[in-house]
């Protein structure tokens, strides 16, 4: 039987004192820290933990540890979050025309490597509705024009509340998402089809073989409002050689972007990852 | 200016406030943890940990900490080790006749990435003499057959407490050590030229060329009675094809070895590894 | 449009003029070779070589090809196989319960990636029946036993001449064949969950936890009488640390095990694959 | 002993009959080819092959095998080379303060893996004549400023002349080439310290830290006009976490930078890379 845990993120300006008050917290409490790693960074001075401990045999019950950890984190100026293991997050999936990602997604969500619901994929295009309906999930198609963005957009959010969306992956969604959007809901996951910075924007397995290098990446980052900018959580590479037509980088390259988009999605999911200004830090 | 740290390592039986406990310890005389990390192995209920904080600013006298700190461990039958950033480790670097681990390490250590000094060279045959001269390090020939083995290593030991040597590194040095100079002399760090348990023993490249592998490795390990059984602390591989003989394994095989074993020497070095059972926690 | 081709995949001992003899046959018949690679191994004194024309253009009728080239090949003693690219290879595969290179090598035929047929899937259980349902295969389920696996083992030979099948893959079929059966079936592409010879036999995974291992991988091989001692095509690796328990190890395998099989099968089905002795040369 | 070679490498348009050409004009003279490889670049219509025959038994005296075969690359338009083994090419190293590619390709050298003589170390800086003084070699401090530039260039064209330089090895060469300098000596590769196309320009590890990347790479690759533009040779990458300072990246970085250096001089002096628009083929 797995024990349910709780799991705290939290970043603050640096000080002495901040592992021994947060364990303090949790052993004042009762409770067992299975995992606890720290980051501090020099060059901002923030602290940076991952603490993780078993809920059971801890005093306090679920609904009131945000309260009394609050009253921790006020005094630290702290950012933080609290997660429980068995609160399962919902994610959406939003395609193309491209299935590989998202059937590697679907299988890793059923053969229990991904701790999260999947009740919603969102497509422009109606190419891959019959993967949805084989895994019994419920498929929206809204194509995108210029002229219909905006509303579509509005109708997406509609859909991410109405599922209780807790995270979007974009698993190969080849449209942009405005501004407005990324603001109003912010946890976005995205691949890029290379190791970024090289090739941000459009076809990248085109330009990198045109350029001939020797190795070819995938990328998955958090979405912001800055094009293929977001803070980058995991990215793979592979060697290739002359050889490889396009057709082979891009054969290639969809191993690497379903393995990465995978592993990023994970470490979400279990809380592993902390964004600061632009970079993240990887508790794995 | 580098702020000198203390750095404890521990490993003890798993139970809640452990945490706590030694963070405590450290916030409570005054010191600012700068690294924590901490592993919990559910298979045998152990808690590893390694904390390290600023000694400037830490209310106790260096020469008292290992006391103040064994109040603390015994109730919780910790093992342990206290470590000073600035007490400079003293290396002796064992070899036969091939020069890349040698010339890289101590490359390695001018270049600043290896925190020791290196005052001893030792070796079954006089061919890098010229080395240790160039580097200004004494260099001891002592010649190894079946009937001088004993009191060689009786020599060796000589040396090794002449020199106050901390840490050996066998950086290619082709003889087994006794079983019996391996429980005098416990810190030894040793590179095995192949991914070990794979091709265990001599010749593991024309092993593995006879075997007919697609990738080749090289494993940096800790040196226990047991022949190439010892705690394994870094490995790394490269991949090959049909058109490469011995002599291209040989070759690329240099290129790990060196990278392997300095890498293995500097976590070492930072007290980054913790050797628990046949195994190691690498908190890197 | 895609234009059909030969390959030749000839070995013979080494001796002056064999690049040539073969380039001319091609060329006096009018073709365009549009893939050429040879090697020559030193140590035995054997060529091989792996030469692809176009068909469009060539004079000699396919059907006569064979006849052609074997009056080549008889003085030189070479071992050759003829293939056409638009003849498609028949591909059965063989499980057990885990569903990861099935679906792998499913989703990878349907994407274009593995130019075969695959009109069969073997199982000595029941359990993923619904997965050949799926994609419209037919799927026999011999469950083997001590007693009966001699007879279940005529079955299975009666089934691969019924669906005149030209590769078994086993896709972590859990079950040793008989040394008989490999006799009268030799063309078997196997996956093992090591970085053979490291690990070979059963329990790769716990076994690599137990050691320490720092690095685990995966190995895809012809299959031979001696269990895990066949020709290896393709090998893979990744980096684990402390904190990956055995199910971890697992987890990342997988991702091993089907790039790597996939991977392998891709090199046989595209005739890259030559064996000799208990090696390869992979044309790739 | 070790046979000398003459190796070919031949780039032409594309048309039947040419891999039967080039192998009937070595065999016809009773030549013994070890090594023959081919590419067909199928977007530009480009034949490209490099070959390698032994010389002992060969009809032809060397003096008069360009000619030769000049006969046969005109009619084909052929751009070819022809190398002999036993020629050993005239290496200069320029460098700036850095040591550790200087370092590790004089020890290469001196290991026997790289085929070349090493006679001139070219600096703007004084930093490292005594490397050059330890291993023999013959060292101008040539310094460069905005006024003298074109002047220095001259003396550095003259330089290579005197010493009958093959090859420039640009290794962490802080200076950037004048177009006219590259125009009048092509045969120039650098190495680039990220994994270009990325970072291109100054300060790539500060870049990359501030990116937030999760990876970090090198390139060799030759020296044209355009800097950082082009043909690339070798890449290889490692991959980094958010413990990793700048100053780390600085430490990791030097080790990929040595290597896929060393490769790629070691590839150009083998004779196995062929240019063509701002791409290799490299026959590995």
């Amino acid at each position: 039987m797995i024990i349910p845990t709780a799991t705290l993120l939290v970043s603050c300006p640096d000080r002495p004192g901040l592992v021994a008050k947060i364990a303090n917290f949790i052993y004042a409490n009762g409770g067992n820290i299975i995992h606890a790693d720290q980051h501090t960074d020099l060059t901002t001075n923030l602290f940076l933990t991952r603490i993780e401990w078993q809920l059971e045999g801890f005093n306090l019950p679920r609904e009131v540890i945000s309260t009394a950890f609050a009253a921790i984190a006020k005094p630290i100026e702290a950012h933080w979050q609290l997660h429980f293991s068995d609160s399962t997050p919902r994610l959406a999936i939003w395609v193309t025309k491209q299935n590989h990602c998202l059937l590697d997604l679907l299988w890793r969500q059923k053969a229990g490597e991904l701790p999260a619901q999947i009740p919603l994929i969102i497509s422009n295009h109606p190419n891959l509705q019959h993967i949805a309906q084989q895994f019994n999930i419920d498929f929206h198609h809204l194509s995108i024009t210029k002229e219909n963005k905006f509303e579509q957009e509005a109708r997406q959010l509609e859909l991410l509340k109405e599922y209780k969306i807790d995270l979007v992956v974009l698993a190969k969604y080849m449209q942009i998402l405005s501004e407005d959007f990324v603001v109003q809901f912010p946890n976005i996951i995205n691949i890029h089809h290379s190791f970024l910075p090289a090739f941000a924007g459009a076809n990248p397995y085109q330009r990198a073989y045109e350029r001939g290098v020797k190795i070819i990446g995938a990328t998955a980052h958090y979405v912001t409002k800055d094009l293929d900018e977001g803070p980058i959580i995991e990215q793979e590479v592979t060697h290739i050689s002359h050889r490889d037509t396009v057709k082979d980088l891009i054969r290639k390259g969809k191993d690497l972007e379903r393995l990465v988009l995978a592993r990023a999605v994970r470490l979400h999911l279990q809380n592993r990852v902390l964004v600061y200004g632009n970079r993240t830090v990887v508790f794995s």
